[in-house]
């Protein structure tokens, strides 16, 4: 690794712990959709992408964006952005590195013009905190930030209409956030989020795909009865059941490829240590690359479900909270990262995303890929979130192995000139 | 049945019904202890006890004891009650069946004496809902009802000592409660509270012994993390591993004849559909009318708590919170109950009783068994339960066969003369 991409890389983990600081919580780190702080951090971005040469707005969904021209004026534009928003509680990497190792570009680009324009986009909204539904700041992107979800009220009865009113923006402005015709492609760089690239030992992934992901709320419905006086046979115990369930789940997921499943929250009524509980609630959380795998899984883990309710006198509800299907990245991008990373000295690996990302919103309109960022102890969404600063030189120096060979493609240029 | 014995058992469902309206809840039985609707308990029950030829005294722990004197003056008496508390939205035969049998044993008497007197009880208290400790009446007759107890508070900050003064009663004269050397026996009738006779078809059993029964809380430790990012065989997932020992808890307790075990409590945190569970909290109830079959089946069940802990990478918390002994009824009682089932036509069943009852307490001093009556479903705890009025005149039918062999039986005459 070179000197200069080392002290890009601390500049970029210094500059994410100051934005870090920007808080609505003392002593922690939480900024959700156009809350206070966002306009802290808007302000230190703006001066740094102005420094670097870019002309920076807030669009009237209050993202940042900031292009940097081409060589020629009107030529189409390369989108790298991710998300300023953040989870309560939360460490300072998530999002905000990957808008962060956008600017750090553009800065190393040092008014180098390429044959497309760069425009660095901080989405104002991904993770659903305020709103309880995440990305309108991509929705805004591509169109879809309707007058529903305009109305949709976060917990203190503020809309989303208001709150970006209250921010000092234009809800009637929105349209204009959308990006245009010459928008040919979106790249993210984020911290993986999960333990897959550490235990591999490798700093960098190309992301093919984001999971599809289905949620379902299965409820075990039995009999309550007394722990100390019905025998064993005689009961019709809803833990007992779930349990087995679980288990099976579990064992499901081990054994097809690249499935994972969880059963995150569960709830016995009515919850007493010597009453053999009647109704046992468990969320079934399952995600693969392939919605065909994932479909069938889900399938098969509710039959199971009906299955062990019917041999035990259960009966079972079921309630579907999401389903949402894999989204593909783009293969041209894909390789294009593989082959940066490559350049850059990292064995390439390819891997599905098992968390949604803007670059899915943005794949409903234009080319995306993703860049994941190993993640040490696979821990996201804590204050012990970190990167290691040799990886975050890596996903810069790919960045710019990345720009440089979109700049020579042939496939690139017809893009361009499809735009 | 005899048509006399048919009415008898009806005015004793007629009455039960009329004690449950005595509550503290609207539209629903509640009777905790020494609570206002106790009081109109104390004077119906009064009433008919009198009106039977017995003397009725409250004594200083709120246990109604009405004396129906024997033959002679001086002569030792045999115990027969329950308990007049209810749980919350209770049904209307928990405890109180009992009382009012023992009621209606003297009545049918018609004021025939015997050689030894009747002591019919009211418990003041079992169901431990008040102070979140059984046992208070039972505690009294026995001595045990200590100074600790007596401070201790419900939930408006009002203690056990002054809940007494409050019902007009005086603490000091508790040790007047407790029975004295002419005490030969306690029996109790019961509502089973569970399904064994109703699936056997049989009215009653004789009661051999109040299980053992051990609750201990484990909580499971391993690790939160995204479920969608982390891959199977990386998770340290607390549900996972609870829902594997519940499964080995279900199967132990099916294989060790009389053994129940039961897991009504389970609690998992973050609770997040969409995170893995650092931590499950559940609570194990087991219980077997053999105190060291009980505690060879909870030392398995911890052990193998401790194996899929290890064997998944969590780590496994314990805390007991309750260890209580098996404890046998009286042998001579008890094959004198199951001539006397036997007497009234039915074939004698024996059994444990899973719950714990007043006779548990009692036997600490006196010999003590229990009659079980059928109850229908196996519901108890709950406004649905009920009994069959056959039952019931087969219950008061079996009470007097037992009375009469008890008078001619030297091993009692024996006891008295001891007593």
């Amino acid at each position: 690794m070179s000197e200069n991409a080392k002290n890009r890389a601390e500049e970029i983990v210094a500059r994410c712990k100051v934005l870090a600081a920007f808080s609505e919580a003392a002593g922690s780190t939480c900024r959700t959709f156009l809350s206070a702080p966002m306009r802290d951090c808007h302000r230190e971005i703006t001066k740094w992408l102005r420094a670097a040469g870019a002309e920076v707005t807030i669009d009237a969904a209050g993202n940042l964006r900031g292009l940097y021209s081409a060589v020629q004026s009107g030529a189409s534009r390369l989108l790298i952005g991710s998300h300023l928003d953040t989870v309560p509680n939360a460490g300072a990497y998530d999002g905000v590195l990957g808008v962060l190792l956008a600017v750090s570009l553009l800065e190393s680009l040092n008014y180098r013009r390429l044959p497309f324009a760069i425009e660095v986009v901080g989405f104002s909204e991904e993770e659903g905190v305020r709103f309880g539904l995440p990305f309108i700041g991509g929705r805004a992107l591509v169109g879809t930030l309707d007058a529903d979800l305009l109305s949709r009220l976060d917990p203190n009865g503020i809309s989303v209409r208001s709150a970006i009113e209250n921010f000092g923006l234009n809800p009637a402005e929105i349209p204009l956030a959308v990006v245009s015709e010459d928008a040919l492609a979106y790249l993210e760089f984020h911290i993986e989020q999960g333990p897959v690239l550490e235990s591999l030992r490798l700093p960098l992934a190309a992301v093919e795909a984001i999971a599809a992901q289905t949620r379902i709320e299965f409820t075990f419905v039995g009999h309550a009865n007394h722990a100390g006086t019905t025998p064993m046979h005689l009961r019709r115990d809803a833990v007992a059941a779930a349990a087995e369930w679980i288990v099976a789940v579990e064992r499901a997921a081990l054994h097809e490829p690249g499935l994972v499943a969880n059963v995150g929250q569960i709830e016995a009524r009515p919850g007493a240590t010597n009453v053999i509980a009647a109704e046992t609630r468990v969320t079934l959380d399952v995600r693969h690359k392939s919605s065909d795998i994932r479909d069938r899984a889900a399938r098969a883990l509710a039959q199971t479900a009906i299955e062990i309710s019917g041999r035990r006198g259960l009966f079972l509800r079921q309630n579907v909270l999401l389903n949402q299907s894999a989204v593909e990245m783009d293969t041209f991008l894909v390789d294009q990262i593989e082959q940066a990373i490559h350049a850059t000295g990292s064995r390439p690996h390819r891997m599905a995303s098992g968390a949604g990302h803007d670059a899915m919103i943005l794949a409903e309109k234009i080319p995306s890929a993703m860049i994941f960022l190993r993640s040490p102890g696979g821990i996201s969404h804590d204050p012990a979130e970190s990167v290691e600063i040799e990886d975050v030189a890596k996903a810069l120096d790919c960045g710019l192995h990345l720009l440089d060979q979109l700049a020579k493609s042939s496939e690139f240029q017809k893009r361009m000139c499809r735009a």
